[in-house]
């Protein structure tokens, strides 16, 4: 086990600038807008993506400190561009147990609203003056939005192998923080092999993280979730744990409504997660997640030792112990 | 009166390998989204956007081509992505006479349509390998859609000052035909002053062009058009010909309902659209127009003389001249 480190501490004053830049208004900007914005910036994320970001070019200590903010407040600017118009598309009410954009605003104005905010992201990408991790912002939109399209186009019944889970929660998870990493390493001078490990370190402890998130939406409270448990399931999207459940239990009803595309009721859902919950499909996917970021935690190794890298070390144990 | 110049040919060359950077399909694009994509390229823009940048950057002859193709696709596709959102916030189910993309898939699949195309733009503007076209980029996008936030907020019955609908049509269309003209400058080597110049061009060219599709839209044929007639004010946008009918005939029925911020019915539609045509309102909008694009067009003094420069002149005339 990491020894615990306190890891907001370390990167508070950063952390400020970084949240002052998302902030930031343009002039004549809506004054709705920035009401809209700043709710969902306050609606609690954990900004690990920021903190990826602040930690490696911590440890580095070379990057110009107005580029490295930039870097930051892009990477959770554009995280937060995607939820905007992932509520809206999924129809989702609760976020983090607060109403979405979508709850309070027509679809059109939720649409502008994520399209200004990857307006923003784009500008404070531009911002970090770096041709190479501004090409890279641009194409891991390019992935994550492709992703999603072709997850939408699978639709109801596909069943997904492993292999096809894993490329989905890289695109939608992996890619980005796999940028807020690697960028930062580009932004502090490292060398290619570097560049190419810490890349990989964010892209596996994004995976990772999204495995414990889609575990969390079957083993978790509403209370925890902010929303209520088995959401996945309900939209018919097949993730880890039930691919693991399947192997166990491949003539659960649940299951084979899932498989068949069909739309389960409460009562069906409720059944699937508890049988999930009773499986041993859980503990094979939080096994899964642990592998994935501890074979990513070997690529910190780049990172000149201290403080920052024990950091990393620590939070990498942390998101996959997580609770919410 | 400029001469007749055929700028289509002058460019033909570059404009092919701009579509083709348009059409470039990344590694695992669905191919429900290819298709998508192409439809909505194919369906008859002018290209004006590129065709300016292409022609600046082809007067002064120095910038390299790849960067010059990828910065004309890049302006191409994000006017081409604000059209796909535009058409599902607007729930437009035709544009040039063919079916949108909102008209076709689902309102989740057209934003993220869109968002890919924000994606690849974005992608292409870093091709450009320029930071500050980069730059540009980005603040026009958050410019853009800042308007259309405003706009929206504003609501029926927001009868704007002349003022108001020149920020409304700068910010619509004007700051983007700047971009590609004042981006092309930079590319290009220009010094402040014929950057400044050329955006000045672009912008004044871009707001005439948006006052005579406002005019076009009361005068126009659904034939020319590819939509029915008089579409702005039944959604309750006041444009300039109603501006200025509104100085002739303050108290036409229509007009008043449009105030109120009433939902006009067909016949109520096309009876103001009938006043305003044969009233001085046309006339005097499209005098407007004029005045705009010769004060940008002074600008092209910036430009080397020769057959490019000729064409920007004449381009310039044409816009407010055309019928479609």
């Amino acid at each position: 086990m990491a020894e615990a480190v306190d890891y907001r501490a370390l990167i508070a004053d950063d952390m400020a600038h970084v949240e002052a830049l998302m902030r930031e208004v343009v002039p004549g900007q809506s004054r709705a807008l920035t009401e809209a914005i700043h709710h969902v910036l306050d609606s609690g994320g954990k900004r690990l993506r920021p903190t990826l970001t602040l930690l490696v070019c911590a440890s580095y200590g070379t990057a110009r400190a107005e580029q490295v903010w930039s870097l930051a407040a892009a990477v959770e600017m554009l995280h937060t561009a995607t939820l905007v118009h992932d509520d809206l598309i999924d129809e989702s009410l609760l976020r983090r147990g607060m109403p979405t954009i979508n709850a309070m605003w027509s679809p059109g104005a939720t649409v502008l609203t994520g399209d200004f905010l990857f307006a923003r992201a784009a500008e404070l990408a531009a911002n970090t003056d770096n041709i190479r991790v501004i090409t890279s912002f641009a194409q891991t939109l390019t992935v994550i939005v492709n992703g999603e399209i072709e997850q939408m186009f699978k639709g109801r019944g596909a069943w997904p192998s492993l292999e096809e889970y894993y490329a989905r929660i890289n695109a939608k998870t992996g890619v980005l923080f796999g940028m807020a990493t690697g960028s930062a390493a580009i932004l502090s001078g490292a060398d290619d092999d570097a560049v190419r490990g810490l890349t990989e370190f964010g892209r596996h402890f994004g995976m990772a993280f999204q495995i414990v998130d889609d575990v969390l939406d079957i083993v978790g409270t509403a209370e925890q979730l902010g929303k209520p448990a088995g959401q996945d399931v309900a939209m018919g999207l097949v993730t880890l744990p039930v691919i693991h459940f399947a192997r166990y239990h491949p003539d659960h009803p649940g299951l084979v409504a899932l498989r068949n595309g069909e739309r389960l009721n409460g009562e069906s859902v409720a059944g699937l997660v508890s049988a999930i919950r009773e499986s041993e499909a859980v503990r094979d996917a939080l096994g899964d997640a642990r592998r994935l970021v501890s074979d990513g935690a070997d690529n910190l190794r780049f990172l000149p030792n201290g403080p920052h890298r024990r950091a990393l070390e620590y939070l990498s144990e942390l998101i996959v112990n997580r609770k919410f």
